[in-house]
């Protein structure tokens, strides 16, 4: 992998693990295996790295989320099977892990990619919500935005209970209970 | 007010905005008037006054919840009265906060108060959703502890969107999803 790669690669792992105001240049050359000449000669400074590597972690959770939400099957299948997915739990998300950084919330070119994400995901699931609602899935009374806000939500508080509890039992038990409610009948 | 106590309340101020990572002892001295020798004094170091400060968050934490989980009303009135209540959005939940921070998940003496205080909180909402069972307020298929981890789930995810959207929007959308869920009749 080319040294520029290395260090976006490198920046986004220290992102979702440290966030960016515990993550150090030092470290992410560290990770990269890259010198301190070599990383300013790419970017010139932490901020730009930083810029560039939520860029990459947001493309990559866009596409893992499309992967269900545009997948086959019904809406309430696609919609379950994207709640029900493998994830690294304890992990939690590697965005929504970026919205408890005060430095990344207080730029507004750091926040930008954060904010277009969970804006893209939102308005994903109120579309598939809105189709269910109109095949007869859902019922008439629900509201295609607040569900969907509903359900990211769901996942992000449920990463924050696992994490706290150093378990992702707690992130099961909100992804059932929010199944359950979409699914009253069965 | 006392230097300790000056110290773990900016301590808390501090932990709420920047988290454990984010905190310096130096900080904490500045935003508390306090001097180095007073502030080790009181506390072996920042770990010992974290401890400190995040068990007063916590306390904070659950006599707000329980305001309203204890307060008067229906089980259905008691879950909307506390999902309803105000709250600073944009600065998030103290208490979930720290489960984003690397070093409190890491050290089992700074995540247990993060880790208690969350399972009261679904504790509490698994009785009070379990008392409006059998009230016949809620459906006889919901499961308590489900939908009590459904709730709190709602709420820290809902701090999560609101500040990576920089606006209290989708906090609010989240809660309205889920009371419309809870409250498929109305």
């Amino acid at each position: 992998m080319e040294t520029v790669e290395r260090l976006i690669s490198g920046a986004q792992e220290l992102l979702w693990e440290r966030g960016y105001v515990g993550t150090s240049p030092k470290a992410v050359q560290l990770v990269a295996g890259a010198g301190q000449g070599s990383m300013y000669h790419h970017f010139a400074g932490k901020a730009e790295l930083a810029k560039v590597a939520i860029g990459r972690s947001a493309e990559e959770m866009r596409a893992a989320a499309e992967e269900q939400l545009g997948g086959a099957g019904t809406a309430r299948e696609r919609i379950a099977a994207y709640l029900g997915r493998e994830r690294e739990v304890l992990k939690g998300c590697q965005i929504g892990r970026l919205a408890a950084d005060p430095e990344v919330v207080a730029d507004p070119e750091l926040r930008a990619p954060v904010a277009e994400t969970f804006e893209w995901l939102r308005g994903r699931l109120t579309e598939v919500v809105a189709e269910g609602k109109q095949n007869g899935e859902f019922p008439e009374t629900l509201d295609p935005e607040r569900t969907a806000a509903t359900i990211a939500a769901v996942l992000q508080g449920g990463y924050v209970l696992a994490r706290a509890a150093g378990s992702p039992e707690p992130f099961n038990l909100a992804v059932q209970g929010l199944n359950d409610l979409l699914n009253p009948t069965t």
